[in-house]
C-alpha cells in the first residue's frame, strides 16, 4: 500500500489510498493575487497569516507555500524568491502545525525552503523537463522529501493522456536512478478546464487510476483549474473531487475555505471507507435525522416491502 | 456501447455509458408515506399528481410508480394492487411526458402496469429469486421492455460483492435464454447503508465498474439509501452520486426534488463529458465568473509561473 509521509515538527501526515483525502491548502500563492503580492514586497505578512491560521481551522491537511511574487523594484526571482521562501516558512511553521509543500518554480528558493522547513515537507514541484530533472530530482534525494511531479515535459503539455502518463513514468524511473522510491512521488497528471476540454475530467479520472493501478504512486492535481472559466464553479468541484477521488486521487491542492468543496471531500472520505465510524463526517454535521422522516423512496422501503411479501 | 431504450408515447430516454445520467424520481411511493397511502386507499391522487409534476420540473428523466399500499380495507395486495397500478399509470402518463418505470413485487400489478403504459417502460423488478426469475422474465420478454436487475436471490442479499455480482451475471444469463438481451437489464447491485457496513460505498463502486466491464450492463440503485441514519443525508448522496457516476453508474432511483443531488448529478454529467458544450451546466447556472475573479491558487497560476520562468 502507498504511503507517501510528510511532517512538520510535531504532525505527521500520511498521503495514502487508505487515508482521507489530503487537502493542500492554496491560499498562500501570490500569483494572481495583485494585493498579496504588493504586501509581500512591501513586508507585510498578515495575510499570509491569516490564510494559513483559516485553512488550517478549516480542515487543511498540508498547506502549499509559493513566494512566486516578483517584485517592482527587482524582477528577478532567481534573487528575491529564496529570501521569501524562507520567510515565509519560518512564518507559517510558527502559526500552525501541519506539514507545509515548498511550491516553487525557482530551484533556489526550493532549497531555501527546504533549509527552513522542519519535519518532511513534500517539494512542489518537479517535471519531466530534463533541466528541471536535473535541478530538482537531487534535492529530493539530498533532503530525503515526497516530491511533486507534474506529468508535462520540453515539449509542454500534451493533450494526450497517454503522453501524460509516459512523462508521469520517466519521472517516477529518473527518481528510482536517483534512489527515490515512487512512494515519493506524487504525481500530478494535470487537470485541464472543462470548459476549454470537453475530455478534461474523463481523462483525469482514467490517468489518476493508471498511476494507481501500474505505477502505484499518489496523486494530486490543482482540482479548481477543472472549473476556469464556468459558472457555479464550487458546483463543478464539488463533484469533480469525489468523482477523482473514487478513481484514486489521494490529495489535491485547493482553497479549504470553500465549505462546498469540504463537505464533498469529507463525505467522499466517509464513502471510501477512510472515516473510522463516521466520525468527522458526524462531529461536522447535525444529530442523525430520526428513522420517522427517512426519505420514502429510500430502499428501506424495498425491505419494507420485501418482508411483507414474505410474511 | 450498451444503450438501454425507454420510451413514453412521445418522448425516448435512453440509459447509456454516453449519455446523461438517468434520473428515475422516486416519490410516487406509498411505501413509508403514511398519508400518500392513505390518500390513494380513499380515492384522493392529489399528491401523485403534484409529485408527477414536480419532479419532472426539477428535471426527472423518468418516473417510478409504485402502488405498494396495504389497504386497511384489504390486506392483500395481490387484489388491491393492479387496479391502483392500472389508475397510477393512466393517470401520470397523463399528467407527464416522461417514461415510466412501473415498480412493484406483486407480478400482477406489474402486469396491470405494462398494459396501461405507452411506449417502452422499465419494468421494476426481477430478482435472483428463482420464483421471481420465473414470474418476471415471461413479462418481460411478452413486452419487449427493459428490466431492472436486483442482484439478492432466495439466500437474501449477501454482503458479499462477489456474491451479488454472480446474482446480477446469473439474472443476465437467465433472462438469455428467454432471448432477452443484456443492454435491456439494469442492474442494481444493492446500496447498503454506509453507517451499517463501512465498505458499503466501496462495494458499490467496485461492483458498477464489474457489471459494466464484465456484463456489459447499465446500472441503477436507490441511491439515498447509502445515507440511510446518518445527519446530513444531502451531503452524502451529493458525494455517492458523482462516485458511482465515476466508477459507471448510469442511473439511479433518486428524489430529483432535492437541489443539492440534482446540481452534483448535472456537474457529473459536464465532468463525464455527457453535457455538449456544457450547455445543461451554463442553462441551470449563473453567468460566468470574470476571469479576473479567478482564485489565486488555480492552476492558471502554475502556467504563469511557468510562462514567467521562460522568459
Amino acid at each position: 500500500m502507498t504511503r507517501t509521509i510528510v511532517e512538520s515538527r510535531t504532525k505527521t501526515a500520511i498521503i495514502g489510498f487508505d487515508q482521507p483525502f489530503c487537502v493542500i491548502g492554496e491560499r498562500i500563492n501570490p500569483t494572481g493575487r495583485k494585493k498579496l503580492a504588493a504586501e509581500l514586497e512591501a513586508g507585510d505578512f498578515s495575510t499570509v497569516e491569516k490564510d494559513a491560521l483559516e485553512q488550517v481551522a478549516c480542515g487543511a491537511t498540508m498547506l502549499d507555500v509559493n513566494a512566486g511574487v516578483v517584485y517592482n523594484s527587482n524582477p528577478n526571482p532567481n534573487e528575491t524568491e529564496p529570501p521569501l521562501m524562507r520567510k515565509l516558512i519560518e512564518l507559517v511553521q510558527s502559526l500552525v502545525d501541519v506539514p507545509l509543500c515548498i511550491d516553487s518554480s525557482v530551484p533556489a528558493a526550493l532549497e531555501a525552503g527546504l533549509e527552513a522547513a522542519h519535519g518532511r515537507p513534500l517539494l512542489n514541484s518537479v517535471t519531466g523537463e530534463e533541466e528541471r530533472l536535473e535541478a530538482i530530482l537531487p534535492l529530493v534525494k539530498k533532503y530525503n522529501v515526497p516530491v511533486v511531479a507534474i506529468s508535462n515535459d520540453d515539449t509542454g503539455i500534451s493533450e494526450d493522456p497517454d503522453v501524460r502518463f509516459n512523462v508521469a513514468k520517466k519521472i517516477v524511473q529518473r527518481a528510482a536512478d536517483y534512489g527515490i522510491p515512487a512512494h515519493d512521488i506524487v504525481v500530478d497528471p494535470l487537470v485541464m478546464p472543462i470548459g476549454a476540454m470537453a475530455t478534461a475530467g474523463l481523462q483525469v479520472f482514467a490517468l489518476v487510476r493508471r498511476l494507481r493501478e501500474e505505477l502505484g504512486v499518489n496523486t494530486t492535481c490543482g482540482a479548481s483549474n477543472i472549473s476556469f472559466g464556468l459558472p457555479n464553479r464550487h458546483g463543478i468541484n464539488a463533484a469533480f473531487l469525489p468523482m477523482a477521488i473514487a478513481s484514486g486521487m489521494t490529495s489535491a491542492i485547493m482553497n479549504p475555505v470553500r465549505p462546498q468543496e469540504m463537505e464533498a471531500v469529507r463525505a467522499a472520505n466517509l464513502l471510501m471507507n477512510n472515516d473510522p465510524h463516521g466520525a468527522e463526517w458526524i462531529r461536522h454535521n447535525k444529530p442523525a435525522t430520526p428513522e420517522g422522516e427517512a426519505p420514502a423512496g429510500a430502499r428501506g422501503g424495498r425491505e419494507n416491502r420485501r418482508r411483507r411479501r414474505a410474511s
